[in-house]
């Protein structure tokens, strides 16, 4: 119930709208963005000269439109000079990326981690390694305006720290605090969960464009959601919203790392299918620990352990088949619960639950006729992450340009000094 | 992406800011309306004496301050020239409002509704019968600006429409629009969820002022669900958003009305605790529809057969506290999904989900510490309804109410020709 917006806090914004739609939707004519954005002309032009004396964008002719008359000047993200670090710390891997204003990923670093504890000393030094090496790549007048980055956990509000992370083995971790001193640029690191920034990044980039109403299930060693309702990221009071991963689908069903059992995770997550197929030892048994920890070499575990699963079902074999209908029917019981709970436009599968869906989306869409009302599973879309692997860094990278999209010029100013 | 707002947006933004202050806070000073909404004293006064001279407040001199200096103007809601009519349809009642600016009921009609199929020339002749006596026995100089109706089942966003409502025996009702014409007054009724409705009732005189995110269960036949998220009523892409009662917590659990088992409604609804406690045979028993289609009179179903149950837990009767025990384990495990999922400040139990959550409360927190994660139940609190059974009436009228804050001085226009 505040007063409406100052002229400067409208400056502010219509800078912040313009760079947007540059940033998103990538070159647009000053035409167009009169037309968009409902503003005149002479205003438009004010936006751009401000935006391109800034170095965010730049104007230039248009090529040949085949028109008369004079053409309208196209605007430009200033993709090579402006940009940001993003960063994703998964259970299985270490990425790093350069990714320019504009939303390309200029350049970009991976390393495998091995699954245990969290290291805080070794991954925050792997990760700024990453950034200097790109950094030292790029020319002189370039300039980095932000970073951030995703990680497998529950990331508090207030301050970034990692509360809660099993499958990282992390917990109350200061992370962005310790990456952004080893970064050494002077800016702060925002510190997201996975799931919530890969779920910004379909909407933004994915397969979820223009979509205002959306889940997005990532599925690593565990069960992320990301939820997006009236085009608002759900993030909860502390900042932990989207955990659907700890939804009992199944009570007194498998036990599960966060100490209750039958969760969604529990049912579905990597360990669920890999079990289902016989391929490590069940839970409870006593060599399954120990399989648990062994070298991922052998595709025991991660991503290639769950496509392999898949790829023999669709060759016929019967264990892994029928592994793909239990955990394709927990997760098509989850999945209406959420549709029911959220009545979202789509459902996007992402990390491994891309390839668990893509193998199990009979036994799950049957669940959701089961189970899901009429109304809400009328109009209801069923996806794949249109990002893949990409999307959690893509996600922090918008992230760490959100900043700059609210109020590009104070924070151009602050970075060139 | 829209440009932002014009000279005129920003006028009627805060006209209807101010209006919102006046409306939901009580009378106030100009000085406080000046440090509250960050606005100089010309603006202040230039917007009190728009919405004076449209008769939806009136300024007055204040009481005795006991300081010295010219006392600053207190502004009033026109309470009793300026009102909506709140309608509510539960499968047990039928209730209709008088309600000024500012929230007071001014008047009430109430009628018990007996269970079975929707007679939509009935209902809404009952209803608008009540606003006519209600009209009746105003003032000529007062002003009907808008109506509202909570209705327990799910309606549709793009027209009001009820597309299911199994507890009031109501699909594809199009009840706004008869509600609308029966009452002749040339306005529109808008119809919402009655547990969407009491959640915004809670959240803006209730007992989650200033609670950003909350889950408001409420239990009537069914469990509905009313969710605020960031503030904003989550509504889904249709507006069935929050049908919590669907969720299922029991895979194979009892029978529910939607065609599934084992929904929350299902194991926690009137039905599982009369089922549980004995007070009604259970589902299957082909006595069974008979009993729950007797009369009302007997106390053998509604509010007070729920009440009666935790009355003889409550006096020690065993069969009784069991019933409680077992029906607050699912209400826990469902509260427990729910707030992984959503990370709320506040979960209120409204409806008999009040009464059912008094006499179950040892068991939903014992639930939520097995099943919710630590960091998202660590600030977590638990509530009953302040406004009880005038939520879903207080909310109707505050959905009534909307467009006049939206744009306070076209609406009064428009109204009083």
């Amino acid at each position: 119930m505040r007063a409406g917006p100052s002229q400067e806090d409208i400056r502010r914004h219509n800078l912040g709208a313009l760079l947007r739609h540059v940033h998103l939707g990538g070159p647009i004519s000053r035409a167009e963005l009169t037309a968009k954005m409902g503003l005149n002309r002479s205003t438009i032009m004010a936006l751009t000269s401000d935006l391109t004396a800034a170095g965010l964008v730049r104007e230039e002719l248009p090529r040949e439109t085949g028109r008369a008359g004079r053409p309208s000047l196209v605007v430009r993200p200033e993709s090579s000079r402006v940009y940001v670090f993003a960063f994703d710390v998964g259970p299985d891997r270490l990425a790093a990326a350069r990714v320019g204003l504009g939303g390309a990923i200029l350049d970009r670093r991976e390393t495998a981690r091995r699954r245990g504890p969290f290291d805080l000393d070794e991954l925050a030094g792997t990760l700024a390694g990453f950034a200097r090496q790109m950094r030292r790549k790029t020319r002189p007048d370039t300039v980095c305006v932000g970073a951030a980055a995703a990680v497998s956990g529950g990331v508090r509000k207030d301050d970034g720290v990692i509360m809660f992370g099993p499958n990282l083995g992390a917990e109350s971790v200061p992370f962005g605090e310790e990456l952004g001193r080893r970064l050494g640029l002077g800016l702060p690191v925002s510190v997201g969960n996975d799931a919530n920034l890969a779920a910004l990044a379909e909407h933004s980039r994915g397969v979820a464009v223009g979509v205002r109403d959306l889940i997005y299930l990532h599925g690593d060693v565990g069960i992320g959601g990301g939820i997006i309702t009236g085009g608002h990221l759900l993030g909860g009071h502390d900042g932990y919203g989207g955990e659907v991963g700890h939804m009992v689908v199944n009570p007194g069903g498998q036990p599960c790392g966060c100490g209750s059992r039958g969760c969604l995770e529990a049912e579905v997550g990597e360990r669920a299918l890999l079990e289902a197929a016989g391929r490590v030892a069940a839970r409870g048994d006593t060599r399954a620990n120990a399989l648990s920890h062994d070298g991922d070499g052998a595709g025991r575990q991660g991503r290639d352990a769950v496509r392999a699963v898949v790829d023999a079902a669709d060759r016929g074999d019967i264990v892994a088949q029928e592994a793909l209908k239990r955990v394709g029917g927990w997760l098509g019981l989850g999945v209406a619960n959420l549709v029911n709970i959220f009545n979202p436009e789509m459902v996007i599968f992402g990390g491994m639950l891309r390839e668990v869906y893509l193998g199990s989306a009979a036994q799950v869409r049957s669940r959701l006729a089961t189970n899901a009302m009429g109304p809400q599973r009328e109009r209801l879309r069923l996806r794949t992450s249109a990002l893949a692997d990409d999307a959690t860094l893509v996600g922090a990278a918008e992230l760490a340009f959100a900043h700059v999209l609210a109020d590009p010029l104070e924070v151009l100013a602050r970075v060139t000094g």
